[in-house]
């Protein structure tokens, strides 16, 4: 029955054709063809899915460190070497070994309303541990960093902060609504040690109502006590919430045996096809090969792994060879210290390497939306003039936006681009740094589709640069 | 982070209200805030979703003439009431009442090569019974009835015929792959049984690789023999279909005691708001009580029958008057005879009534795309003068295609347009007409953004006509 609409969106790209120069008419014909024959390769080939199940299901969750990330960069290696690219390389980078130890227990004990509950939580990435016994405190909830500054020392000492400031969920996007809660995360920590707390409870980053807790960095600072740090699922802290109000004295009790252990060698995972015309001009393309402990690290960052990798094996199954040079990067360790994506761009700046463009695909394996540019007005009219060709596919939302975590160091090395690509975040934060992070989640034809679109991105840009 | 696109799409918004007059920018400010402000409610709310969980987990599969039909339509008119509207009635409807059975059986069995082996299969809506003892025969496999009718009576009398063309993955609309394979479960009984076949096999309408079978309606032709049709599972289609390559004599046993029983009074459910201006004009919004027996009909259609609903509390609950009635619709018996709609049509006539639009929301409760409208040139040009007002909501898509098999019958009645509500497609033959559409697969927040879309259309429908 979409037949008629197929009609429709044939008129309004004839209409944007019939508006273009000879030449461009001439263009736009040859790359709206280029472009449908990526889409029909990507949507019949289960090579990149078959990777992702490989990834998630024979080597897990990889978290920097483990021996699972090692898996994950020896098979990212693997799967390049046999995309029969003109190079695939290993880049040395250290990254931080941080282990989560015992299974976490959580529990609201002392209630006088519901005696001892168990509470599901996550030690924060990073967080210390509270040593064997466990630590049991009452506890305050703030939902602000001013709230808990106007409670002060005399009424924080000695206890455990509880962050609960929930995701604002009339944001239509909800990577902004993370925006506006993940502060609790990063900073609960140092803000709570300072008032003398012996402990932090931060509700889990999610719009979902879950039993299970969602994961994350934390961070410490130079001379602030480290003090243990856990999230807490969003069921658990709307029970913790409703009986604090009724009976504040009860007490929280946390056991987690976590700890960071000395650095860890290991690599970045780099592939690419050098370009025909002007090789010097690099478009990578990317996403993170390391996950949290949790889960299977499925959309948080397989998609975007496979994804980038799909990316040359379109290029090459397709007979195109890009005018500049195409690169696949799969980044170490962006979770808990971008080590990679940092390494990376130290390097291509050592090298005096030319960066074009840089896509990253780290919002989940989700339907595909646009790109976000974090560059020129000049860029930015340049991608939107590509709309005629994008949006038959579902590719709309093309404008000024983040770039990438793994990208986002190499901004500022002459005129690059940081784009990042976007498919719907809806669904994003219900899996994002959890165990229920798996293969099942990510549907087939939903990354088939992103990858096709960041392939036909990379082909225009690798055409007429940017 | 996206707050830069936020700000982006502010600047294009503000972009297009320069471009128009001064009367025009005054409606678009209020207009982009009661838009708004449906967003932060319908976002806020859980109302739709609890009730899309009653309707799924309290009362479940509900197919016309099924005591859980009857349930649904009492539950829609209780929650109806509940919303104080002026006025919800039932519509009387005589509906087909059909009943798979027992849980049906099917084998591959005498195969060289594997012995006797199970193959999950389910009887086609109206299909008849195998009998008792049900039947074996050997298989013909064919991928279009051109085929068939090459093969002719001599090669098909007596057997199976299987028909097994599967969707064409290279549609980046997953409606248009099942336009394109659903011929097959229509016409495939007429067809085969003419040249003499004892049974039929219907590869299941699915873009997916699974166990479920997906049932769905068929027909039967007078004066010809009424086979068993039965929908075999993706999975089990490719194993039949690899083993009858080497071993063509292999047969298949299956066994339905599906059967019609006599039609049985049921009704639409109906709720409305009257127009303060002009009530005569009637704009429809709706979605099917009913659904296939398997699972719980949570994307079909219970997502377009609360989201239905929805419209009318959030203009209630925001104290929106809207100028043209609004009336909510519950349609009875869309899957197999659509009765419903034809009935809605036939009393409308009858009344005189003047529908100005009807949009149903039958395409599961996915994050939205836009709408497809079954109307003229000058109606499709006023809504896509509305772009400004939803495109920041991720409506984008606007174009001619199809209304809805509900509002289908009004057609041709005055000047109505027929508006389909378009979510994302990817995922919805993942669980079309199986045991496996359930709550659990609905996602809260793209359920809410499609009734808020709707919400927003309906409202400034009321407002400016069409």
């Amino acid at each position: 029955m979409l037949s008629k609409k197929y009609l429709r969106t044939a008129l309004v790209a004839a209409a944007a054709v019939v508006a273009m120069p000879a030449m461009a008419q001439q263009n736009y014909k040859a790359d709206s063809t280029t472009i449908k024959n990526i889409y029909n390769n990507a949507l019949t080939s289960f090579d990149s899915y078959e990777n992702l199940r490989y990834l998630t299901k024979q080597i897990g969750a990889r978290l920097s460190g483990s021996p699972q990330a090692a898996a994950a960069v020896e098979w990212g290696r693997q799967v390049m070497e046999e995309l029969d690219l003109d190079t695939v390389y290993l880049q040395e980078v250290m990254v931080p070994h941080w282990v989560r130890g015992d299974k976490e227990v959580g529990r609201i004990i002392n209630s006088k309303l519901v005696g001892a509950i168990d509470a599901p939580i996550a030690a924060l990435g990073g967080s210390v541990g509270t040593g064997d016994k466990g630590l049991s405190a009452e506890v305050v909830e703030v939902k602000s960093f001013e709230e808990l500054e106007k409670l002060g020392k005399k009424n924080v000492k000695g206890k455990i902060v509880f962050f609960n400031r929930p995701f604002d969920n009339t944001h239509v996007q909800t990577m902004s609504a993370y925006s506006g809660a993940v502060d609790q995360r990063g900073g609960g920590p140092v803000a709570a040690a300072k008032l003398g707390a012996v402990g932090v409870l931060v509700r889990s980053m999610t719009n979902d109502y879950q039993d299970v807790p969602h994961t994350g960095s934390t961070r410490y600072e130079e001379g602030v006590t480290k003090i243990p740090a856990a999230a807490i699922s969003t069921n658990a802290a709307e029970k913790l919430s409703s009986l604090l109000k009724d009976d504040p004295n009860l007490k929280f009790y946390m056991r987690m045996t976590s700890e960071t252990l000395p650095d860890v060698l290991s690599y970045n995972v780099i592939g690419e096809i050098k370009g025909t015309e002007r090789p010097e001009d690099i478009i990578v393309v990317g996403g993170h090969l390391d996950s949290w402990d949790l889960g299977e690290g499925a959309h948080d960052d397989g998609t975007g792994v496979v994804q980038s990798m799909e990316v040359l094996r379109l290029m090459k199954d397709l007979g195109i060879k890009p005018k500049r040079t195409v690169r696949a990067v799969l980044f170490m360790n962006e979770e808990n210290g971008l080590r990679g994506g940092r390494k990376y761009a130290e390097i291509a700046k050592a090298k005096g390497e030319k960066h074009l463009a840089a896509i990253e695909s780290d919002a989940g394996g989700f339907t595909p939306r646009g790109f976000s540019l974090e560059g020129s007005e000049a860029q930015l009219k340049k991608l939107q003039n590509w709309k005629p060709l994008l949006a038959p596919y579902g590719l709309h939302d093309i404008g000024h936006g983040h770039g990438g975590a793994d990208i986002g160091p190499l901004k500022g090395q002459g005129n690059v681009a940081l784009i990042g690509f976007r498919p719907d975040s809806q669904r994003y934060f219900d899996y994002h740094h959890t165990a229920i992070d798996t293969f099942e989640q990510v549907n087939r034809r939903e990354m088939q589709l992103g990858a096709a679109g960041m392939a036909s991105l990379v082909y225009l840009l690798s055409e007429y640069g940017l």
